[in-house]
């Protein structure tokens, strides 16, 4: 069994009575990271104090954390580098992208994007003020719209709602076809699936850390930039992390000659070391074995669920080729099931307004589990379990 | 002795044989958030895993933090939003400024202020391309030049380098007299003098929480809005966190109609924790006590260096009332005097091209430790110990 290879549950905290299967919203804590950050705070912050930027090189960690995630997604090291929020760093690549097609004013992306990466476009087009356009289309649509008045395709890899997975290498191509600048992001992909930057050519990528890369809440994203173009493109966040020699404190900007001109402020170094140790879970892991994983545990578990529940209808895509780490099932009642089931150990999530979500991440699940998870699932629903006045609805987390 | 109503070293883990005048760039560990950052590590992040956001109220966390900040510098409860760095939240407030004077100019800053502001004003103008200009003038010319053709008025209360301390409430009547948003930077502020946001009137404030706050290397920052414009203002970074309702996973971006809308993405929660666990160590203090106690500190300092070292150039104001929380010194060798200081356990900073700064913080440091400090200042000076080829220049950071 290829899960085998890949599997390495005793190196996260998996509370006991717990099947983790929101793995691709918050990743479970590595007890590596635990341990790092113990070590960061008591013997770094509290005794080196602020020699520690220099002694334990926390100045370099973005670059050195952003080389350990380069390895993970097909792209060499000192392309990518690590800082703020996922949203900031969406508007960091849709303005430079935008700053590099002055005559195009479409920007491109489908209607299953996350939120926050259409909400930030949005504000980067009020703010520019020049007539650009955020034009949203249906997934399957996407290759078909690019044409030459796009500007930039930006596109999350896997729906957060539906698991659906667009085809990199073929809307990259588009777009390049067109003349568009391709913007990937890869929330639900890094650690998910394998993802060959390089390969696909695409000029900019961005992904957060605290889904499969298991970096803890809040750890802070990545941006990739094409190494070809990483001298000159145009930081619009012009930050004194991203200066050339920011501790010669010019006046004026000047950005670095390197993928650090996409760093902007003081790195959160807590939570960077969290990920820098998270990451060393993944030594030794091919992606191709986690992806073969990943699917065999996802087929059991739909199977499992469509033999056991009717009620409970599959929205990700059949084909695990054309899904990325996640299964959806849609039901009615999905979020009071779904908090039915986090009662009983068995932990998913729900999206808006009735889709419950399974996250796969064979580092720490097994075919167990997947068999367990769904019985729970048989007894919520067949029993109607969910239908108790405690199970209604809040808030929820991506 | 004003001092000994806020001085509460056991509270923070100082080395022993450190005398540490380097608070103003990076506060040492408070114990209570060594222990907090545990807690939310072992028990939220690793036993409540992705249910945290709910149970332990991690996503009102941002807000929750921010009245805290408010109290100090002297702002309402809602008013204050944590999350993100410093260079961010003076993008969001220059951009939200600039669309509040869409007729005017001018971004006007001082030659004191932190490169960083700089640069994010640079990147701000260039990305909308509007014929905006920075216009920097000396400190002392700020208020006479403000005009009518002024959008923002930028200004760093504190300068980073001499601890020159601007009139908060006469340059923002000066800004509002013609017509123009100011946005105070409080990096060398909170915490570190009184404040008072709303007797100011000033609509913006921004602040790191890393220095004087004690929240850790790379903690969050925050941003104040004047409770009237709230509602209004536009956030140019619209991220998923600042909408009105983030779960609702809307296609269209809709501020919530509270300061929350200057929140972006997910908030780094273990940093945000350490932060909000360290605030708690202001139970108790009283502004007024703390700026008393720091002159009183830095009086000393200055009287005891300067009778020492001759070779010493005060830069900072003579006057304590001009003054932030920090005295600097010129000196031709300042950089390889530092390091040899550091050696010796008295740890201050460095800022090109030659000012060796220390910084003052009452919470943890009393008037014995500030003559031994001179003593080892005068024996690195005097007795030429930066005279040393292992101290030439590397790093540093602010």
């Amino acid at each position: 069994m290829k899960s085998g290879a890949v599997f390495r549950k005793e190196q996260f905290v998996i509370p006991s009575g717990v099947i983790y299967l929101d793995g691709n919203s918050l990743g479970p804590l590595p007890r590596i990271a635990s341990r790092r950050i113990t070590e960061v705070v008591e013997r770094e912050w509290g005794q080196a104090l602020i020699r520690a930027w220099n002694e334990c090189a926390w100045m370099e960690q973005p670059a050195r954390v952003g080389d350990l995630i380069a390895k993970l997604v097909g792209a060499p090291g000192g392309s990518i580098v690590m800082g703020d929020t996922l949203s900031i760093k969406v508007y960091q690549a849709l303005a430079s992208a935008l700053q590099m097609r002055p005559d195009r004013k479409i920007i491109l992306s489908d209607s299953g994007n996350f939120p926050t990466d259409l909400y930030m476009a949005q504000g980067l087009i009020e703010s520019l003020d020049k007539g650009h356009e955020l034009r949203i289309v249906a997934p399957e649509a996407v290759e078909r719209s690019i044409d030459e008045t796009v500007a930039a395709v930006m596109i999350t890899q896997v729906d957060y709602r539906t698991g659906r997975l667009h085809e990199m290498n073929r809307i990259t191509s588009a777009a390049h076809d067109a003349g568009a600048v391709m913007i990937w992001d890869l929330a639900h992909s890094a650690g998910a699936v394998p993802v060959q930057l390089t390969d696909s050519g695409c000029e900019f990528a961005v992904g957060c850390t605290y889904k499969y890369l298991n970096g803890g809440p809040g750890a802070p994203a990545f941006i990739y930039v094409r190494p070809d173009l990483v001298e000159t493109v145009r930081p619009a966040l012009a930050g004194w992390m991203g200066h050339d020699v920011p501790f010669a404190f010019d006046r004026d900007y000047r950005p670095a000659n390197s993928i650090e001109r996409m760093r902007v402020g003081t790195p959160p170094i807590i939570q960077l070391s969290a990920l820098e140790a998270a990451m060393q879970i993944w030594n030794g892991v091919d992606m191709g074995d986690v992806r073969a994983a990943s699917i065999e545990l996802s087929e059991r578990f739909i199977a499992e669920v469509e033999k056991r529940c009717p009620a409970l209808h599959l929205v990700s895509p059949r084909d695990p080729a054309a899904r990325g780490s996640q299964v959806s099932f849609r039901f009615e009642h999905g979020y009071a099931a779904m908090q039915a089931l986090i009662d009983r150990g068995v932990i998913g999530d729900f999206r808006a307004p009735d889709i419950m979500r399974f996250g796969f991440t064979p580092l720490y699940l097994d075919t167990g589990d997947i068999v367990t998870a769904a019985e729970v699932v048989e007894d919520v629903i067949l029993n109607r379990l969910w239908d108790n006045p405690r199970y209604k609805q809040v808030n929820s987390v991506t």
